[in-house]
């Protein structure tokens, strides 16, 4: 059995957000499962000592917010830098893995809907009655996702993954991984896509 | 007349060695004329606040080592982590700036036997003497190139280069710069190819 491609990201993140437009359809080219991973990327950077893009000096922060925008408009992917930037996206992960759980195709149709809310619509995903919105549109029942988010297990199970992640050495988002293979970046896609035509190299 | 395509880069950087390798075909596939700009990441890091590769944390410095390692092998390029990394490149940058002056052509000869040297033989590129050496390999005389480094004329041209980078907020190698447009790192060469053939988006 081939290895899945394990998709790491963060839903505030921007190169998250436009390789999530891409993934499903190098995954389905290569016939391999795809596995959605939100986790948190504030965790992890308390850890690598990493900043924020926003908190960059300016000559990063300004290259960085041409390029997010570029990159997104290179494959005609609507992009908005959103009001209030970075949101906070711990319930809009913990929603993922209550949704993943019951559904896992909706619970993809809900990573979607999520990161365009945020990225196309200027939705604030920080608010956990926003997220139970976009669950409902993403065919889950609007009171239960609210109860899911508020499950305690739910919540460790969020924890248990940004774990997992600093275990594994995840520092941004997103990180593709195939086996024991880590890539890092939206523009690595190509990369990983090639990667898994040849079988590695 | 067509923008030419600005490549900057330090001769220390791995990803700058790896673009290095594949820009002129990029270039002569967009019938754009290419511009070779060594700089040194050093100052700019001092203005942007970075930190060098091998001073990062373990998770990040880890995956670093790895990927220049895998993306230098997806191109076929020879590339082995050099002792003593990271090597002091004013002397090189100098005698490119040296070498531009007399001869373009042997100057980009000297470019790719300069980064070579460094990342696939292992010779110390930090070693004026050494340097010499491969301007010598590149077509240039020995001694004049010695002298060359050590004339006051270039070295402020290194130096208006280090300042224009900054003023330019290069803040990284490699920077490939097209018109108003800037491109980071080795892995947006294709962006670069795709931007060239489209014209832009």
């Amino acid at each position: 059995m081939a290895d899945p491609i394990e998709f790491w990201f963060d839903f505030v993140s921007p190169y998250g957000y436009v390789a999530s437009e891409r993934i499903e359809a190098i995954a389905a080219k290569a016939g391999r499962k795809l596995v959605w991973r939100p986790f948190l990327l504030g965790a992890v950077f308390k850890v690598s000592g990493a900043q924020p893009l926003t908190q960059l000096p300016p000559m990063k922060s300004d290259y960085s917010k041409h390029d997010f925008e570029r990159s997104a408009r290179q494959f005609g992917i609507p992009y908005k830098m959103p009001p209030g930037f970075p949101a906070a996206t711990v319930g809009a992960a913990r929603c993922f893995y209550w949704a993943e759980i019951r559904d896992a195709t909706k619970a993809a149709n809900f990573v979607h809907r999520c990161y365009r809310a945020y990225f196309a619509d200027g939705r604030d995903i920080s608010k956990v009655d926003i997220v139970a919105d976009i669950a409902a549109e993403a065919g889950f029942k609007r009171d239960e996702a609210l109860a899911g988010m508020n499950d305690q297990v739910i919540k460790d199970r969020l924890k248990a993954v940004v774990d997992e992640a600093i275990q594994r050495g995840i520092f941004g988002s997103p990180f593709i991984i195939v086996g024991a293979e880590k890539f890092w970046g939206a523009d690595r896609l190509d990369q990983v896509a090639e990667w898994l035509r040849r079988g590695g190299w």
